[in-house]
This record gives structure tokens, C-alpha cells and sequence, in this order.
């Protein structure tokens, strides 16, 4: 689990520093499938994110609105502080399935921690992969999405 | 590693079943971004995870040429075929990492099986996520792409 999360956001590190160099219009303006906005894609991954990963500790979810984070700054910095509480919850992680069975609040129904946990990885990589399209349409090169042939910098080197 | 591979192939099947009701020409025609069409998409994702598959294994690439399998019956049965092989892999990949390096003949650099086996999942997902957009831009609802609330089928049933 844990290498897919250092993948995850090391590309989604790489898609900030691309975004970084697109017009304030492109990042926001309306886009045709998933969440609709280059912006909204990346505050909707961390949002998920963060709020599974509370969800399945038993924390109370706390709700982030997109109206609060419109700018590439302030997702940013959500995603950085978010990363932080999340980093502690997989340094508890371990290896091995965790088939604890968990409910939150937006669900009807319970999963196990470990479908949980391949639930976010594939929703990072699926939204990614919208933004891939995305970039495509503005005639820009897309982050690389490869796994293979990147240095991941592991989570817990500090 | 292994629910991944399920997931993925649950998800694949689904988007053959959305694809058997899209005219021909939707299916070959050109798009922006990720291959270049519907087709080649699910074509391609067959062709990496098969030679990858095969490569680890210090087999023999098998290199298909998408000239062979331009209709949607021909991918999936290509996808068919191959999932055996795979599957026939994947039982005896055991939970742990397989930190083996391996080369294959199409990269010069050397990888883990598990850096592999990451690459592999997140290779699927992310194309999954550029036919999700293109469906959305001709109007469609793109097969569902949530991990948690489906029942996958597990690969080694029978």
C-alpha cells in the first residue's frame, strides 16, 4: 500500500509544479468529465483522501469546501497539512491486509480498512488520469504517469 | 497486489460491456490525449500488463500489433487470452514484495517485480480514467471507477 501512496503524491506534487505554470483561467475553468475543473480534481483527491483516512480511524470528518481553497496556493497547502496526518495513519499501516471492518458516515455500507486503502490509490490514479486528457486538450504535456523508472522518496525518511 | 489485478479486470470488463453499445466509429475514432482512441486504449492496457507479465518471467516478448485487433471482439478476446497467463502468474505471487530485479528487453533500466506489479495497476488505472473522460465528451455516464461497493470476484475461485 504504502509505495502507491509515495507514487501518488509525488505525482500529484508533479501536477502542482505543472499547474503552477498554466493561466489562472485554465486551472479553474470548466472541463468536461470528472469533477469538472483542473483545480476541483485536486482539491476532490485530497478531500477523499483525507476524509477516509479519518473516517476509518473513528475521527469525525471534517468537511473542506472548494469555495475555501479556489486558489492553486491554498490546495496546495491543503495538501501538505492533510499529507502530514495522513503520513502518521500509514506509519501504523504495516504491511498485510487490515480486514478490520469500518463505517463513516457518508457510506451505508462497511469496508474493510484495506478496501479502503485500494479505494484511494485508485481514485488518485483514476482522477489523474482525467487531468492526463485535460492537458492533452490545451496542447500540453501531461505529468508522466509511469511508475516504473521514478525515484520514490519514502515516507517515513524522517 | 492481487484484489488490484481483480479490481482492474472487473472495471476492464465493464467498459467491453460499455463499448459493445457504441457505434464502430466512436470506438476507433481519434481522441485527445492518453493513446489516441477507445480501442487502442483497452488494446494497449492489454499489451503492457501481458508483456510485463511475461517479461518478469524472463519470457520471450510476444509483441501484438494493434493492426491484428481493430474490432472490439478481437481486444477482448485478446484480453481474454492473455488474463489466463496472467492469472496463472498472479497464484503464485504470494502478499509480500518480490524484491527480484528483473530486466526486460524494451527498458534499459532494471526494476523490482514489485515496482513492476505497481507500475502494471496504476498503468490500467490511469488510462481507465482518459476513457472516462471521453465518454463524458460524447455525452455518456463512464463505467463506475469506485473500488469500494463492488464485489470483485476473486481470481482464484475455480
Amino acid at each position: 500500500m504504502i509505495p502507491f501512496f509515495e507514487y501518488n503524491w509525488q505525482v500529484r506534487d508533479e501536477w502542482f509544479a505543472w499547474c503552477s505554470r498554466l493561466p489562472e483561467e485554465e486551472l479553474v475553468g470548466p472541463r468536461t468529465g470528472g469533477v469538472g475543473s483542473i483545480l476541483k480534481t485536486l482539491f476532490h483527491i485530497i478531500d477523499v483522501e483525507y476524509s477516509w483516512i479519518r473516517g476509518i480511524q473513528g475521527k469525525e470528518d471534517i468537511v473542506f469546501g472548494y469555495a475555501d481553497y479556489d486558489t492553486l496556493e491554498k490546495v496546495r497547502s491543503l495538501s501538505d497539512r492533510c499529507r502530514g496526518e495522513v503520513t502518521e495513519f500509514l506509519k501504523g499501516y504495516g504491511e498485510g491486509r487490515n480486514e478490520k471492518v469500518v463505517r463513516v458516515p457518508w457510506d451505508e455500507e462497511e469496508y474493510t480498512v484495506d478496501e479502503v486503502m485500494h479505494h484511494l490509490i485508485a481514485h488518485e490514479i483514476h482522477h489523474i488520469g482525467q487531468l492526463s486528457v485535460w492537458a492533452r486538450e490545451l496542447d500540453l504535456t501531461p505529468v508522466a504517469a509511469h511508475y516504473v523508472g521514478r525515484s520514490l522518496k519514502t515516507l517515513f525518511s524522517n
